[in-house]
């Protein structure tokens, strides 16, 4: 095995993951597949990280804001919602039960918000890939259903947000977007 | 954020769940979405509550006495089934397994209730509104199949029925709703 | 067996609870046991709503702000940690996972704020009790350390705080309180 | 092996089972050991049912009654409990969960009846074994904490009370006591 | 309510299900529906036992024999299989695990035994009624699969039995049903 | 029963199963049966071993050294993925998360590997036997995605690779047979 | 990394453990830690099998035969027990459920069978150990209680026996003990 | 609420976080506690990324030859071992189930890695610190016996390496320690 050389390439990849913090918060895009990023030119690292990569995260005060939006847009629209935020290793990082939410919306929105972070897709679109390859919704932690979105830095996913409550995945999705969007501003 | 006005329609919604304590108890209907109830006029709250709101529950001996009724009516019909009943949380309430019912009916009786109650429909109709929506029944701890009924106070879910081990989901059903119409005698 | 008389002492107890709803949010208090509410002169009910009780629960914008001032306080004191609560029945309203908080603080903090608000009391003051009761920290769900605080509405609990990262039970508990303070604002 | 003899002794133990359903369902009683029924004269079976033997179980009717029964004595006190009974093979067959009763209570309640039943004894008693077996209290499903009571038929277990919720474990098996007479009136 | 009647009936039901204990033990047959059992004439109870029932379950030893000729069947015909028997509570009574056969084996004979024994009929008929109710399949602890068969005794569900391994189901009921056939022996 | 004879077949084909551990390392085939393998000539057992079998497994070495392969595959295509290796009977021997792999992508490489193993066929071939058998996919620990692939000696599953995170089915079974093959270098 | 010396190394270990397979099975002895068997002189591989290690195994004809034996002891004393055999990976391999063993019986037996044969040794020794060492019973899976007997084969374990619902640990085990004795017959 | 003082000290912990990124990979240390990382002088952000911190990671290839380094010190010894690495979150990056491990090494070594990597601390320190907090143990996802490791960078944990299957804990540490040194060559 050319271990020495999955070395290396592994510390470029840490190093463009790292690059990443500076970046903007992009809204929800089309793309959905996961490319590995672009290498950024001049990435280097010294003898003492080589073993060390860096990973993106919203911080829990800008998790939480943007679960905010999301209550508020949907109280906007007379909805009783819960939303989750988690991470892009899927460990959950806000929770938020909206009042009078349904019962089966605590986990429906943590799992939506794992099925776009996992894909870096709404979870609209993923459910569209269904036709193609229908048991990807047996992969366990996730539900495709209209209501989750990514949070991108510089196109990769960072944190998933995900709704649930409302009579629809459309508007539940749409809160999600509020909650996106509450990122940017 | 507008905080303060967040927390300002919050309150009026407590005010009217706590309002519906006193309605009446309704019967199995078709409206099945989960809007925000109509404020009431005249909704009004001091400084000392405006974190709190209220929900409605069965008490646990109107919860058994519907409960008792849905296995006397499955008697009635020679037919051997568990009920359950679970409150707007979807906390179980109360659980009676009845005689040589078989060892499905359990679960399948606590997970009737919690999807009657969470979309405030019987679970005959929303068996229906799969062909448009069919990852609805990945929904953790719900079960497409007629048996759950909804428990309403002026039109707002408070409760769910649900039935099972009956050979159809349609008799586990009407058990469900006697259950439901001895609450309103 | 007198069930006439079950419902109606059920009925004027569903009442009090009721009346909670306008009460004040108290302070955390010594009183552990769960005693039923006095009963409030002048509680009657109709007919219609013999079969409900009302339950009182912290809004979701409430919970929000008290679990911010948790992580405010702990940031005050250079601590990373995690806080969750819970309302009366177990359920989980707010998680916020505070940065850089560790894996184990996620489920610590919501089960240090269900044991709060289980037993009406401090979680420290529990580990207090264990000594009498030592399988008390065997009940599924719980966790017997400082850390939890509960909720109360007129002495009766309505929700727990939980908290877990800091390296001291009692500094857990310490930014726990500051969360209840912050909703008697 | 000896199969013959394996097989016409497991024959005479099903027969005595069956014959405790004709038994007179006693009290909590201090034996606490599980030793096989003593065969009554007279046993005999052919050669059809030699693979088959009988369990004795509570009917739902009379397990519902016990539980109510435990109820009734618990709001008699002003305690808020939640009661379950189990059958001899651990599975539940009532829970009631009472009004107000704490989150906690419906796992501990099940868990204590289950305890009862597998032992044959109230789980104040098996608490004061736990000096001599410590390790007891690590299998699956069990709780040792006062509050269970087994059912008897002619000193074989049938079937677990539990109740949880109270202040004290003592109170709570006194309500579980009480469950437990009402079947024998 | 009628509670006298219902007691009344629920004895009656009793005593019928008590003395099915001396039926025959039937082959699979194509009655997959569970009706209460036929009234017996002349069944009677005292006051002792109207608060009992029996259940009828296979021995340990039946059981262990039925699963060795299911090993045995497989053998003949060079598969490797898992086998499990199941009582009519759902309860896992023997399981075998066939030397060489695939990991998946396990829990699949044990859900085929139980999704039997449920609907006391063998699982290749269930597979054909899944296009009326294609949910029935998310019933949890089911397995909707050809290799499940009930033991049946004066026709009612005592036990089922579960094979799992065979390249098909079919060949894995076939030997589900050798199992059934030992115990007829 | 003729338990003498099944214990002498049984004996044989332990014996037949440890003559595998001399074979050699097969690539993925289109043989996705799992027949008894055939007896080789001359075998014989003593007294003493008649009750034992032997299974073959991957060592810890090549096991990582397969999943290191696969990792260097996926990274040659700029892949972010996540590599289980599991043995014949179902147990995880390695896993190894890649940098930036999706959180869905830890239980779907595991589920993958787990069910080449069990049907001893590359995942994607089983994909295509669901029309025919469509609850295939609801066993256990099961997924039926393109992904894994079997290890096998002498035809015999020994283990399975499973590969998840790659935008396609395809692509992570593409990174699973470089696994497979590392083996046979 | 001396990757070579490793693989080297692993081989010869690899050999050692198929050795064992021609071993006789010993009783239960004293020796309870696990350490690596001796090499044996002369082990050879040729390259095909380097990647490639044996285990061995109870066929399930001998682990159904001590089970019985199992069953046939308590039944002498007139107990009702579970029996449960582990291979030494822990999967299960083998459980009877006895007639009229209490519902704590399964998982106990299958617990104690586990953590026989995890250190080798009977689970009554074990819990001997846990003065230097308490927090071994937190282990996962395991259970600290006597009833647990190891079946070696040259020394190292193989499998475990379990055995649950007799009034004492000390009864459980004797049982077990005959149940390994039934393998050196 | 102070909300923006809240986001700011938050934003300068982020990017204190990021700067380690680059530090040194240490050895095991005493400290065990938790504290915030000092922040360095000169932390700024600009407005795009206020929403964001950085987690370090260790690479995969870096968490697989610690792993390796591990197995390879244990063979030294003649002892058989799991190996798992887990990162900040808890989440399992690495694990390897050494050859002949026992079946309780795969879990334990996982619980054992995040205890460590959760407290910063060698779970042989952490045992000690129970007597002034037994009930630590209770927390989810822990295993508080010697065997687990932090790894650290700059002094905060990053990792946590676990080992289980040898006869004693101070073994299993002393195979982790070697775990943590391969990181630093």
């Amino acid at each position: 095995m050319k271990k020495f050389s999955l070395r290396a390439r592994v510390l470029t990849v840490a190093v463009a993951a790292a690059a990443l913090g500076a970046g903007t918060l992009g809204a929800v895009s089309a793309n959905a597949s996961a490319p590995a990023a672009a290498l950024p030119a001049g990435a280097k690292a010294d003898a003492a990280n080589r073993n060390l990569h860096q990973t993106t995260h919203l911080t829990v005060a800008a998790a939480t804001e943007a679960a905010q939006a999301v209550l508020e847009a949907a109280q906007d629209e007379n909805q009783r919602v819960t939303v989750a935020v988690v991470d892009r290793n899927g460990n959950t990082v806000v929770v938020l039960r909206g009042d009078g939410a349904g019962p089966q919306s605590y986990e429906s929105a943590e799992r939506k918000a794992f099925t776009a972070v996992s894909w870096n897709a709404p979870t609209s679109e993923l459910v569209e890939r269904l036709p193609q390859a229908p048991n990807l919704k047996d992969i366990p932690g996730t539900l495709f259903l209209g209501g989750g979105a990514p949070v991108r830095a510089n196109g990769a996913p960072i944190a998933g947000i995900g709704v649930a409550g409302a009579p629809s995945g459309d508007l539940d999705e749409k809160f999600a977007r509020a909650g996106v969007a509450a990122l940017a501003r």
